[in-house]
């Protein structure tokens, strides 16, 4: 079994990077297919929207070809599912496969839900480009392999996000400390955080580097919406503005990864 | 039949209630499991993040016990009902029953439509901890019989919400005038009201001052929000705002109740 | 087949038209019933809310003709489409056809599906009272007759949204250029804005100046949240208030239209 390896920061490296995916994205306006939850939707198209990604969220089965086909990512996020939801997902997923697209499964509640965490164990089998959950989510998916173990079970870049953000591809582990506490009362903006993670994944084909970029940019974000933030409502509303905002200065100035 | 009683302004009892509730619901952080309408998920979610509880909003019937199971108090909302929402409610009140967990019923637009209003009559045989809605809603759930024998006949609290909030339990009833016009003005509001109801069902056992602690301090939240507010979506946000940093001084200095 | 007939600027006529029938919305308050996508639900039903308007939202079939019965207008709106809103649309079009009441198709996202193209093609033949999209969307359902064409074939208002909105009957095109880029960052705004066709449809029969006359107020609030607005999120909070507060003066000085 591979040690995992805690890289020393990254600094300006992960900054940069950050900087030329997301003027990527502004330019080339990618289009992100997601299946996700009806409570997380809206937040999570206007998140993309903001970042200069094109958002979709059709779910019928017989239009899912079409909008991966058409979409340069893909987002499964396991939140209100129903049976509509896991037969859109299984299609989605072998499409995604069969046309090389990258695609990041959210496992939310999987701790909450057995037949949920079933589920998911059945998509991680498709081979996902990039996991992302909470600590409760990744403890019951990952167990005792721990995010690293998955990683390399699955074949995925594994990122397990909370105060401090941990994104390993089973080899090595970026931590990432940007971010404010309010992100954490933002509803669905974990979920909103995994299409993000799309988007860059999108165009980054280093999917190690994508995922701690995006996750850095959006912790950005939340600082700078920290800082004029009444409560929970008015730091949604500035962090999507920040993130529209964001120039490279200010993520080279934050460039500050432990 | 008996004779309901308009209490005295309970004034600085139930602000001290509230008081108290809030600092439970922050400290303990209540998941309340919100059986809901599309178009009210996301601000239901947030407004019960932004008091202090823990949202989850999953639909299927083959998770529901588990969601139930793992939460302190249920909401039923017959927004954008269908097939698959009222089997999952179905289910879902007889295992609260079973559970012993306090559950809210939101009678949304059964005054619009005589299927919903069958389906809402069937689940209050179930006996709801509490029923929450507006006046046209009540005025058809509840018949001649009024907000009070509703309550002596369901055995629940009926909270009429409007300009005034009327919350009874069938013996008793309180006034409660705190609130903001422009509370009207945001959809899924009083959806969402009925959802902080459940989460400090939680975590008091009296439910009709539970009922009329949330109605009181979601209205001095309305009220503040109210005093920068430019329109009803900045008002939204300054609502959440407020609810969130709520403070025990202004709720006690706003506890008039007539 | 007929010629079009760019209209000279109707300035005066259209602000004009528009202050009275954002008035008789605000006094009469109409029920608008919308069939929409679970992304855009929450933006649509407030910025009705916002404009004077009663947004219902439900999709069950056993409950469609109740819903249609008691509202002014329909809106049908195709994204995040499924076999649930397939039946509940082709059930409400035949309602409100029988009816007599006006209702406005919105093609969300046709030119990203073949399955989706087929069935908006279905639902013309039920006459649509006004088709509103955006150009990629009338470019495959329009074809190579054009929106003027389309609106002589389906007996439809035509309207294709865009940095100039474009308003054909089939004759006369009415272009509207007020508005905002960062109207199209806001996801959901474009079916949002069907709505509020759906709703000035409600009350102004002549249906080339209800359409028109929608989107010229919508542009306006528009204009008014650019100039305060950070970032795509504040700049949604502020349309919706400044709708909510738009006047006859604000209307009338706006009144430019080339």
């Amino acid at each position: 079994m591979a040690r995992e390896v805690v890289d020393a920061p990254p600094g300006p490296g992960l900054a940069a990077g950050a900087i030329a995916s997301l003027a990527r994205i502004r330019r080339e306006a990618p289009r992100v297919h997601c299946l996700t939850n009806t409570v997380a939707q809206s937040l999570t198209a206007n998140l993309l929207s903001a970042a200069g990604a094109i958002p979709s969220m059709s779910l019928a089965v017989d239009e899912i070809d079409h909008f991966i086909a058409g979409s340069a990512a893909l987002l499964v996020n396991l939140g209100t599912l129903d049976e509509a939801r896991r037969a859109a997902m299984t299609r989605a997923v072998a499409v995604a496969g069969e046309q090389g697209k990258p695609w990041v499964l959210d496992p939310v509640m999987v701790d909450r839900s057995p037949r949920r965490l079933e589920f998911a164990r059945a998509l991680l089998a498709h081979r996902p480009t990039v996991v992302r959950g909470n600590v409760a989510e990744m403890a019951v998916l990952a167990g005792r392999a721990g995010p690293g173990g998955l990683a390399r079970a699955a074949g995925a870049v594994v990122a397990e996000t909370g105060r401090v953000d941990r994104v390993s591809d089973g080899r090595h582990v970026i931590r990432i400390t940007t971010g404010h506490p309010l992100m954490a009362r933002v509803i669905g903006l974990g979920c909103a955080a995994s299409a993000l993670v799309a988007a860059f994944c999108a165009i980054e084909g280093d999917r190690l580097m994508a995922t701690a970029q995006a996750l850095f940019a959006l912790g950005v974000a939340g600082e700078l919406a920290g800082e004029t933030a009444v409560g929970p409502a008015s730091f949604q509303t500035a962090l999507l503005d920040r993130l529209y905002v964001l120039d490279a200065d200010t993520l080279a100035a934050r460039g500050r990864i432990a």
